[in-house]
């Protein structure tokens, strides 16, 4: 036994001259008053794990954005013992399918201590946490891949740590000589043919993967990737299925502490497994995985001050896993038909009209946060409940995350409009994410399903449609003269005339770029035929326009473009430059004013439309 | 028994003409599918109970935010039985505090069938959900409430349900005359001193509350309020504690399906209890309640059908409770200080400078959704990664919901940020709500939190402290003269003068308005002294102005008043008629034109704040 005291440390440097998140405060406060406690003692049924020092004290807490907490003797390796049954199990079960696991051993509680060697009335093991049942787990994966059983395991137990993991011989060495009940309870399960491969290689494999090092740091990881649907949250990988891991969680919640297990999910509320090694890990669903080292056992056979963590962690934050609340509105960010909110299309009078008719046929739900199996009823709820749009656009740039269950409900929503010839147009995902591929996977054969990345190009679509249903195909090569410009209302027909002979008549292929931001602005131009779209650099559609419309007229007000102008099809402009423009406007002041009028009316106009979207978003 | 024929109901009407939720629509489908299912048979070992429809089959699912489907016979009355007991064990667990009770009835698995005369080796119940458990919650009850007993039970039961429960006569009687087995278990707990009341007395309290009538309906909301922290979702009443709640769940899980809780648990995985009377009711924390009936049975006691919609639901949609997902980052919709994003607040150069010096003093973060563990969690490790603000402004507008442990974790937030001097400024949360109450509950000591409804209200006053704390007291009732006004900056001396000879000026008193949306425009003016605010009718702020500034200056373009104009101080401003101004520009004409531009920049940048905002908003 070394007697080097420990030297815990409570936080990373960098926390020391700022505030500190409070969870790195509350696992210090855990650490500071946890660590006088010396009740418990040391497992000493191997003469190698007696060698632990009682004295260390390693907390460490893992979230699923991949952050680890750490107080004291986190980094401080010990063998894994028991807490290497639930990773065990969740293997067997990817490697072999469930119904092999599942066949040979039980997932009722036994109500036996673990070392039990009583079978339940199959003769097969109560459970994957008692021995009995983690020898068959190693059994299994040893029928599945013979001499690599172990390297198996080792290897797989690494990924759900996220490093690769090694094995103190010297405890191997010693539980393989002292096994004799492991060996008992293993010939009991060979009798029974639970086990098919013979004993001394079944227990070669448990005895190693018993004697894997880890440290508190790891079990924070391993738990958390639990907690996490079986994707490490640190390395990103999917260790196992989501199916092995809510069995496993399962098997850990009815008899991971034994005959200890009603209290553990009455009073504390999270799985958790321990191991004699002094490792406690407790994997809370969809929130944190939480590890800790204390070798002093108490008379379970569970980490004294280990318990004391997970107790005062459930306690203090109320993390009991059956004391959840949710709300199901949260995902619906922005609810709206393009009568309230239309697209930033500048329209002509025809098609305005056509919109002005059918304000509700085209429904806008902006999504937030998680599409969960709450959020996603509420939403199909809503279009349930009111008059059926044509369109319905799904905006999910906001969206984060997923669930099975959301995706699998919002598909069925989709194939519920699809039947009552709603067409659902979604934006804000892009076609290479992992979303897509789910969403597809589910709705490939729908042909009712659109997407646009941006919510303003899926509002414009939707708009042209519900257009040409009812006002039939929008000439785009109309051609309009500069009489009908609103930017030059106002002026007598001679002031046009002098202005027409002062422009230039340009032409733009499909896709040309026309102005690019941060040129000189030195021009104005009149859109005289085709669709134009103007962009900010960072790729934000302002408008869109069409024949009849004005764009560069910033150049009135500010010496560089601020926008990029792109041909949406091939267009034509008159062009006058901004130097003729001045020159024209002193030898006419008031037609001036009256373009600046103009000008003002409708930059008034946009900031209108700009402040009645910033309190749609900002509404209750 | 009756012969006649149910007739399901597949959906309310008005879903039959439009796209209806698929929840509905696989509720109906378990319906249709599990309805030729004949197996089992109805409980006959009291007379009473055979004479049940075996074709009845109703399903009934309450979701969270109080909505109820409902699929078939789902408004049939039968009685309760054993599903009263996690209820009546939660009434007691509130009623007599938890150490009485928890210290006489335990809480691990029995492993023996429901009505096991065996008791724990203290000689109490196993768990709360055995005959044994049940009757001696019955008894502490009695205890504390003597002969209203059972009026409390039902009283209780009716308001996890949403309305008055009543009694099946014939049914208590039949159970009474025939519970000799259930006579010899009371006489064995009054042995062991855990019943304290008479047996006679208890008994005709739990034979009559197993007699109580519930419908699919009422079990799928009493189910919704067990996930919903024991709030019903239907009439927002609070029945029971969170603490009774997560109890009451953690010995559905551990024991709540007898000796089929492991398979349970590991298959579903849904809290769950039935009854004898063919009820099911299945509770998944924070999401949904679900209540079934279908009277015929398998060997364990529980309705064939029944189990077949639980297993149904939880495979279909993934719903097993230890196979969650959520995402921590969800929480935070836009995070960003004042140099990107300043406050409407239009300032002098004096204070722009100050403001600007200081861009990162004043850090906002937008926090949307639930603010549970892991979201609050994130938030705080944001705020201890990165330079010290002096000021965070937390905008709670789109918080929906906070969990206990979102909000503990938020005050030890704001503790943190206290001790190092951070000032905490709350936005979107009225003092008037829960919310309110329970931060400055936990939070009340602290002299860092301040709070302002309107986000933007927020950022102007965190704003003010910092040209304060930079820059001394700004002088409010500074006084400029129309030079200083932007709006005619370019004009000659002359024509500021013709212009000032044409005002009138103006004195107005704090909280004066001045003008109102919906007034006819006539005349515009420029503030000489004070500070105004401009409001839209809805009351969003949208700008507050100091002297040199000019408001109402949209009578150039638009003939009424779009907004309110209100004083925050006393104010003085220089007024001028549209008549007088229209004919200060038809002697002026180059005058008018630079006006109009001015007026024309004005808008542009009040339109380019406007869109970065909404590109903020729209940012990943």
């Amino acid at each position: 036994m070394t007697t080097e005291q420990p030297k815990p440390i409570r936080h990373p440097q960098h926390w020391a001259t700022a505030a500190m998140p409070p969870l790195q405060r509350f696992l210090a406060g855990c650490h500071a008053e946890f660590w006088p406690d010396h009740d418990g003692a040391v497992a000493n049924y191997i003469p190698e794990l007696g060698k632990a020092d009682p004295a260390h004290f390693g907390i460490s807490l893992a979230t699923l954005d991949g952050h680890v907490y750490e107080v004291g003797d986190s980094r401080v390796p010990f063998t894994i013992q028991s807490m290497s049954k639930p990773f065990v199990f969740a293997i067997a079960l990817d490697a072999l399918g469930s119904d092999q696991v599942e066949r040979v051993i039980g997932v009722e509680p036994s109500g036996d201590p673990f070392n039990s060697i009583r079978l339940n009335a199959e003769n097969h093991p109560f459970n994957p946490m008692v021995n009995a049942g983690a020898i068959a787990c190693s059994g299994l994966v040893r029928q599945a891949r013979h001499g690599d059983a172990f390297e198996t395991i080792r290897d797989a137990l690494g990924r759900f740590a996220g490093r690769r993991l090694d094995v103190d011989d010297a405890v191997f060495t010693s539980e393989a000589a002292t096994g004799d009940r492991n060996r008992a309870i293993a010939y009991l399960l060979r009798t029974s043919d639970v086990l098919k491969e013979p004993v001394d290689d079944v227990l070669a494999v448990y005895f190693r993967q018993c004697a894997v090092l880890v440290t508190a740091r790891d079990c924070a990881i391993m738990a958390a990737t639990l907690a996490n649907r079986g994707v490490n949250p640190v390395t990103g990988e999917q260790v196992v299925t989501p199916y092995a891991v809510s069995r496993t969680l399962a098997v850990m919640t009815s008899s991971g502490m034994y005959d200890f297990a009603g209290e553990w999910i009455y009073r504390v509320g999270i799985p958790a497994k321990s191991g004699v090694g002094g490792g406690i890990l407790a994997s809370l669903p969809a929130r944190l995985g939480l590890g800790s080292y204390s070798p002093r056992l108490d008379g379970h056979g569970n980490s004294v001050r280990g318990i004391k963590v997970c107790e005062a962690l459930s306690a203090h934050y109320g993390l009991h896993m059956l004391n959840r609340s949710d709300d199901a509105r949260t995902s619906i960010i922005a609810d709206y038909d393009i009568g309230a909110n239309p697209s930033r299309r500048s329209r002509r009078a025809q098609e305005r009209d056509i919109l002005a008719a059918h304000p509700d046929a085209v429904r806008v739900l902006e999504l937030v946060g998680t599409l969960s199996f709450s959020n996603v009823d509420y939403v199909s709820r809503q279009l349930a409940g009111s008059a059926r749009p044509q369109f319905v656009i799904f905006d999910l740039h906001r969206v984060t995350a997923m669930t099975q269950a959301g995706l699998r409900l919002l598909a069925e929503l989709f194939r519920e409009l699809a039947d009552f010839h709603v067409t659902v147009v979604l934006s804000g995902i892009r076609r290479s994410s992992a979303e897509w591929q789910e969403i597809t996977e589910r709705t490939g054969d729908l042909g009712n399903v659109r997407d646009f990345y941006l919510l303003d190009t899926a509002i414009e679509w939707a708009e042209d449609q519900i257009v040409y249903r009812y006002g039939g195909a929008i000439d785009f090569i109309e051609t309009t003269e500069l009489a009908e410009q609103p930017l030059l209302a106002g002026l007598s027909g001679d002031e046009r005339h002098e202005l027409a002979a002062l422009a230039t008549i340009k032409h733009y292929q499909q896709g040309e770029r026309i102005l690019a931001a941060g040129e000189p602005a030195n021009s104005l131009f009149f859109l005289r035929s085709g669709v134009i779209h103007v962009t900010l650099p960072d790729g934000i559609r302002l408008a869109t326009l069409t024949a009849g419309q004005c764009f560069g007229e910033m150049a009135l007000l500010e010496p560089l473009r601020s926008a990029d102008v792109v041909a949406d099809f091939s267009a034509t402009a008159f062009e006058i430059t901004l130097d003729d423009f001045e020159r024209f406007r002193a030898r006419h002041p008031k037609a001036g004013e009256r373009i600046m009028r103009n000008l003002a009316q409708l930059l008034a106009e946009r900031l209108t439309i700009a402040n009645a979207r910033l309190n749609l978003l900002a509404a209750d």
